[in-house]
C-alpha cells in the first residue's frame, strides 16, 4: 500500500502513486491527536469567471510534488506535528448563507480538538466562517493578506457575508484589529476612486503593488512584521495576489502583481510568530492550463504549514 | 459600420467582423416591435463542474458562423419576424431565490409586450421562471426536453427552485400537462434505483437514451409528436443530453448520448407547432476548449428560433 | 468527514468534495474483508505518445461523476460486495521487468486473500502480470479484449513482456486458452502484412472493428458469447479499442473504431459469467484535454465493476 | 540515422523519433526517379478563423503513426511506388494572385517530371492551381470532392481565384467535366437560398449531407462511382466535410458531417480508378487541441497515396 | 437591459453579463457626439502564425474586467470624454492593398468628425493606414513604439504596405518624424546583421531590450520623454514588445522583452502629451489559451484611452 | 524545394514552410564534413510528468522561428561552420540501461568523426552517455549545469545510471573535475535535508536560486566563470532550472527559478571557452501548452551552438 503518516520518498514510491492527498499528508477521517488539519473547502459564491469549487482536489493532486522538507528553512513539518488531510469541510453549493453557517460550525470543531486549520479553498469568503470560529474579540489576531482586492465591500447583491466583504465584517465583528491588517498587492482598476476609503478609514495597512514595487520585498517584509507586531497572526493569500502571468487560475485576474517568490518571503517571515492558522484561496483549475498556478498555490500552503508547525512546536515548549 | 437588421454575408463582411450578438441579430435595447427576443441568460447555480454564466457570451461569440438561411428548410427568421437580441436577463450570483425572482419578473415584461423568448443559458434553472412568466395555469402547454436527466428531484441542498427540480415544479404548479412532457436522452448512473419514480408516476413521457437508441430517430420523433399532440410547445434542450464525447463543454456529463443531427430533427418536427419560446441551457465553456459544444448550442439556438419564428407567422394569418 | 462505505448523494455531498478514490469507494489499506480491490497501476512503458503512469489518479479525479447504482441493470455493486480503493500496485518506473515482478506479486497477496482485483492502468502489459497472479495453467481462462491492436508480438526492442506481446505470453503460458480469446476493434496500418498471422494461427478469435461494423453490434456480442462459452473470464479493455475522435486521450490511437456504447455492450452481456477480474487500461491523462477519454474509462470500469460483483454474489449463492 | 527510404518498423525505431516527413517516406529535394511527390502547401487565404498555413507541418508531425501498409487493402504504395515528400510548394504569404502563380508554376514542374502529386494543405483555394497544372481542356477529369460547401460563389471579395469558388473556376476553364463532379457532405446555413443554384444548374452531382444519412454509405459510394464513370478522376478532400465534432480542427465547421469511415471508403472505392493526384486541405492545427482533425487528415492522406499508387502501378502494366 | 454609457458596477450587473464591447464602453454606430471611437480593425496578413483578425473579438470578451477608474491615476475616461465601441474597420480578408485602402478612407472618416481613435487590432500593418488617415505632413507627429522589430523593411514578398514595413513608409511619407520615433523591446534572431541598418542611419531612436533592462524602466521613460518632446505623439504597442512568457499570444514571439509594468509606465508618462490616438495590435488569440495575452492588450488599451481622454480634456481647456 | 545549408529568409520563404529541423539547419544523414550535429535524443526514462521523448521533434518545429544570426553577438553560425541536424540518437524505450549503451556508442561515433554535438534532449540522463563518448578521464572537463536539482543521487529505483544520479557517475568516473562543476538554479522541497550533501563534500560549485537571486546576475556569472577557469568545458541545460511559470513543460518544476535572459547570459560568459558540447534537456512537449518552453528551449540551444562555433573557429586558428 502506498500511504504512511509521513511523505514517502519518490526514489522507492513515484510520485504519480497513491490517492492524491493535501500535501501526501496522510489522509485521515478523525481529529483525534492532530495537531494541524490540512483542510479543502470547496466553496464558490463568486462574481465572475468561477472554478474554485474545485479548488481542493486540484490541489490535492498537484501535491504531488511537494516533498516533506522546507528547500529553504529545512524544516519538516511532519516531523514536528501530526498533520492530516481530513478531507472537506462541509458547503451547500446553493445557498451562500448556509455554506457559511456549515463552515463555521465545522471549523469550531477544529478549534474545541485543538486542532489548527491549513485550509485549501475555494473562494475568499471561506476565510469569514474560518476566523468567526477560531477568533476571539477578546483577543484580536493580526492578518497577513496577499490579495489584489481590499474586500471591505459593505456588502454585494445584498449579501454581506462574500468573498469581497470578509475583512470588513472581521473587523467590524471586533476578531481582527484593523491596524494589525496588512494588505500587500492591492491594484487593478476600480469601480469608484474611493472604493479603498473604508480600509484606509478604519486604520488597515495598505501596501498596493505599485508602492510594493517601489519599496523592494525586504522593505516591504520589514513593514509587515510592524504591523502585524508580536500579534498572534491569521495568513490569509488569494491567489490573485500573484501575478496574473504566472498564476492565471484565478477569477478576477488583475495586471501586474507579486511573484512566488515575493509570496513566499512574506510567510517565512512568520516564522517565529504565533501564527493560528493559515488558507490559500481563489485557485480555479479550469483557469489554470498548465496546472502553474495549483503549483503555486500548493507550495504556499506547505509554506504557511511550515510556520503553522514551527509555532506549534514553540508553543509545547 | 458593421450591424444592420439583417445578418450580414461572408461575402462583403467577414464572420469575425463587428460586436457580437446571438445568432448575428442586432443588439437592441428595447422591446419595441419585437417579435422574437434572443436573450441571455447567465445563471449558475450547480452541483459538479461550472461555467454556464459564461455560456450567453461564448454562444454570442461563436455565433458568427450561423448564417440567416436555414440549410435544411431555406426559411429564415429573420426575414419572417423582427428578431433582436437584447442583452442579458438580470441574474444575482449569489443567491438563487434572488435570481428567480429577478428572472421571473424580466420574462413577464417580454409576456406583457408580446415577444417570445428564445433564451441562451445559463445552468438548466432558468426555465423555471421563464415558464412562470409566460406559462398559464388555465392553459398547461407541452414540452420537448431534450437532456440526460429528468430534473424531477423534491429539492436539492434544501432549495427546491433549482436546475435539477425544475420539471416538478412546473407540473406541481399546474403550467405544464404532466402527460405532454416527453424527457429524451434520459441516462447515467443513479443515487437510487428510484430516482426515476416521480416522473413515471406523474405521466411524464420518459425516452431513454437506450430506448431511443433501439427504435431509431424517426419513432422516436413519432412518439414525441404523438405526446405534445396539438399544444402550444416549450423546448427546453440541456446539453447534457448530448453526448458528452461531442458536447463535452456542460457540467455533468453522461456517457452514450444524443447526436446534434437527433436534436436537429426533434426540433424541426415542430414547425408546425405553436411553440411558445425555447431555450438552450448548460453550456460551461471552460469545459468545451475546442468550442464544439458552443457550436452545437448555437446551431440549435438558430434551429429553435425558425420555428418559433414559423409559429408567430402563422398566428398572424 | 466526507468519506464512508457507500458513494454519497450529490443532493447531499457534492461530488467534487473529498479525496478523491476511484468510484468514489471507501479508501482502505487492508484487504481484510473485501471483495473487490479496486486497483491503480501506474505503469508506463510504452511506444509513443505516453502520460498512462498519471491514469489511475486522472480516473480517481474523474471518478466523483460515478454515482453507485447502474442506470441499465439497477445493480448497485457497493451494496452487493465490500468493495474499496486500495491504492496503487508499486511499480519500478525505470526498469519494466521490476515492475512486472513487482506487480505480480502485488497481485498474487490480492489471490491469496481472496479478492478479485478491478484495476485502472497504466499501459497493457500489466495485464501480464496480473493475469500470471490470478490465472492457472489447469484451467485456462477466457478474454474479453477490446482493442485496436492483437498484442501478439513476440517481443519489442529485445523485450517479451510488454505491452504489445501480452497476448501471445499468457497462451504460451497455458494461463488463457486460445480459441477462447475473443479480440474486438482490431484495426490500423501496419509494419507488415503478416502481423496478425500468429493471433489466427492460434485461433484467437479476431473480429476487426470493419467487421464489427458490417455485422453490427447485436451479432458481435453473440458471437463474443459464443467464443466465451461459460468459461471463466478476464475482461481488458485497451483504450485504444475505442474510437480516437471520442478517446483521443491514448498513446497509440486508431482511426475508426468502436463507441461507448458498444463496449459498455460487451461489458455487460458478460453479466451472467464468472468474471474474475477485469481492467482499463493506456489512459493518458495529457493527451486528453476535456476529460472525456477519462469520463470513457471510469464509467466502464464500473461496468466491469458490476459484472465482478455479480459473479461474486452468484458464488456465494 | 533514422531515414530510409521505406518507413521503419516501431518494433526497432520508435515512431517519435527522426525528422518528421509526410506519411514518413523520405525526404529528397530533386524529382529524378520520383513517381509520387507528397508536397506540402501552406497557403492560407480564408474567410473566417484561420491556421491553414500550418498544416503541413502539423501534417508531418502526426505522420508518425501511419505505418507503411493499409490495414484494409494490405497495399503498401511505398514498396509499389517512389515515394518522397518533397518539402513545401512555394506561397506569398500576403498575395493570393501571387500565391496561385506561383503554386500552378510549381505543380507544372511535377506534371513535366511525371510525378503524380498527392498534397496536404493548405486551403482549399490550393486545388486550383493544382487542377490547372495537371488539368487538361482536352480531357476533363473527374473529380471526387468531400466538403461541406459548393465552392462555386463567384468571387468573394473582388477575387475570383479563392478556395470558396474553385469548383466553378476549373469547371469554367473547362479542366473538369461538371456532370462528372461529385459533391459530398454539403450542409450549413445560408445567406442565401439560392447559393447551390450554380453547381445545380451546370450539372454538378451534388449529395448533400442529409441525403447522405438517409440513403446511407453503400448506396451513396456506388451513386459517386455512377457520377465518375470510367474517367480520370483526382480526389480533393476538405476536412469540413468531416463532422465538426471529430475534426473540429477548420476553419469553418458546419454541423452534422461524414465520418472518418466514410471518407476513408469514398476514396478506397476509386482503387481501381485512374486517379490523377488527390489532396487533403483545410487543417488548421491551432483549432485541433488534440491532434485529432490532423490523424484523420494523415490517415486519409494515405489512403489517396495508396490508391495514386494502384493506378500508377496498372499504369505501368 | 444591462449596457449604458458609463460601464456598470459589477456590485448590480456581474461582469460577465451584456453584449461585450471594447472596454465596456456603450456601442454606437454613429460617430456623432463621439469624443474617441474605440475601433476593432480585424487585419491579418501577417508572415509565421496567425489569428490577429480574431483579436478585436477577443478583446471584447476579456475587456469585462477593465473597470472605468484608471487604479493608479485614478482618473475615470468615461466621464472625461465620451466614449464609444463602434465596431470593427471595414476589411479585405483575401487582399492587403484593398485593406489597406478601406481602413484609410474609414479612419479619414474618423478625422474628419473630429473623433480620436484607439484601435484594437488586428496586425500592426493597421498603424499605417491609420496615420495615413490621422497623419499630417506639415506636421508630423512623435511615435511611442513597443515593439521586438523595427518595422523598416522595404518590402516583404514583393509588398511595401505591410506590417513590417510600416514605420519605414510613414517616415519616408514625412506624417513621422523619424528622430522622433521611440523604439523600445527591440530584439531577437535576424537574417542578416544590417536588419536594423535603416532604423539608425535615419536617426530612428531605438533602444533594444538588452539595454532597456541595462538601464532600467525609469532611466527608459525619462530617454522617451527627451525624444518624444513636446510633439503631438501617436503610441502603437505591438504586444509581441512584451515578453513572450508572460504574452504569449502573438505571432512572432522573441525571448525576454517587457513587462506589463514597464508598458503601462510608458504609456503613463504620456499622460501630459498631446496623445492624437494609439493602438494595440498582434494580438492572437488561438495562441493564449489562458487569455493572458488579450489580459494585457485590454488593460493596455485602457491606459491608451486614459491619455486620449486626458488629452482632448486638456485641449477642451 | 525549400531546405538549403545557410537558413533562409522569412522575406522569401516563410518561417511555416519546410520540412522541420532543428534551427532550420540542413538535414544530414552523412557526418562527412561536419563541424558540429545538431541531434536528437528522443529518451525518456523519468520519475514523475512525463513527455520527454517528443521533445526533440518540439524543438524542430519551434525552431522554425530561430533565424541564423545572434541579435545580440551578431555572430553567424552557419556561415561559421558546417552544421546539419542529422536526425536522432538511436534509443530503446523500453530500457534504460540498453538506451545508455546505445546513446554511448552513437555519440562515440560522433568523436570519431570530429564533430562536437549539440543535443535536443530527451530527459536528462542523456548527458551521462554523451559524456562518456566524448570525455576524458585524463583531461577532466568543468561543466555549467543550469538545473534545479544536484543530480548527484547514488541510485534510483536500483539504478544508477539515470537522470538524477549522472553528476556524480561523471565525477566517480573522471570524466569531470568536480571543482569545476558549476550548478546554478539548484530549489525546491527535499526528502531529506542531506540530499545535498553528497555535492558540497565533493567541492561541487552549488548555487542556489535563492543564492543567485541575493547576488544577481553579472556577480552570479563572473563566478561561474572563476569555476570553470581554463578548462574545457560541456554546458548542460535542464529547462527545469528555468522558473515553472514561464517553463511549465517540463516533468519536476519547482518554484522561482531562473529567467530566459539569465540562462543567456551564463551560455554567452562562455563564448571564448573550449565548449566541447552541449545540451537542452527535460524538455516536455505535453506539459506545455503555449510552446513557450519549446520556444526557450530552442533559443537556448541556439546560443549554445554559437559558443560552440565561435570554439571550432578559434581552434582553426
Amino acid at each position: 500500500m502506498t500511504d504512511t503518516a509521513i511523505p514517502l520518498s519518490e526514489l522507492s514510491i513515484p510520485m504519480y502513486s497513491g490517492v492524491p492527498t493535501l500535501l501526501r499528508a496522510p489522509h485521515r477521517e478523525s481529529l483525534e491527536g492532530l495537531d494541524i488539519a490540512l483542510v479543502g473547502v470547496p466553496s464558490e459564491f463568486t462574481l465572475y469567471r468561477n472554478g474554485t469549487r474545485l479548488g481542493p482536489n486540484q490541489m490535492r493532486a498537484v501535491s504531488a510534488m511537494v516533498r516533506p522538507v522546507n528547500g529553504e528553512t529545512l524544516l519538516n513539518p511532519h516531523e514536528l506535528c501530526t498533520v492530516a488531510d481530513v478531507g472537506d469541510a462541509p458547503v451547500n453549493p446553493l445557498n451562500l448563507a448556509a455554506t457559511n453557517a456549515l463552515l463555521q460550525e465545522y471549523y469550531e470543531s477544529l478549534a474545541a480538538a485543538d486542532v489548527r486549520p491549513v485550509s485549501a479553498g475555494g473562494d475568499h469568503g471561506v476565510t469569514l466562517p474560518i476566523l468567526r470560529a477560531i477568533g476571539d474579540p477578546d483577543s484580536p489576531v493580526a492578518i497577513l493578506q496577499i490579495d489584489s482586492h481590499h474586500d471591505t465591500h459593505g456588502s454585494i447583491f445584498g449579501e454581506p457575508d462574500n468573498h469581497a466583504s470578509f475583512v470588513r465584517r472581521v473587523i467590524e465583528e471586533g476578531i481582527v484589529e484593523p491596524t494589525a491588517v496588512f494588505q500587500v498587492g492591492i491594484r487593478g482598476t476600480l469601480y469608484n476612486p474611493n472604493d479603498l476609503d473604508w480600509a484606509r478609514e478604519h486604520g488597515v495597512n495598505v501596501m498596493r503593488a505599485e508602492e510594493f514595487f517601489d519599496i523592494g520585498l525586504e522593505r516591504a517584509v520589514e513593514r509587515m512584521l510592524e504591523v502585524v507586531g508580536d500579534r498572534r497572526v491569521y495568513i490569509t493569500i488569494d491567489l490573485d495576489g500573484v501575478d496574473p502571468t504566472i498564476a492565471p487560475g484565478t477569477g478576477v485576474p488583475e495586471p501586474a502583481g507579486l511573484s512566488h517568490r515575493d509570496c513566499r518571503a512574506f510567510v517565512q517571515a512568520l516564522g517565529e510568530h504565533d501564527v493560528i492558522g493559515a488558507d490559500v484561496v481563489e485557485l480555479s483549475p479550469p483557469l489554470d492550463p498548465t496546472g502553474g498556478t495549483a503549483r503555486i498555490a500548493t507550495n504556499l500552503l506547505f509554506e504557511e504549514l511550515c510556520v503553522v508547525a514551527a509555532a506549534i512546536t514553540r508553543a509545547r515548549g
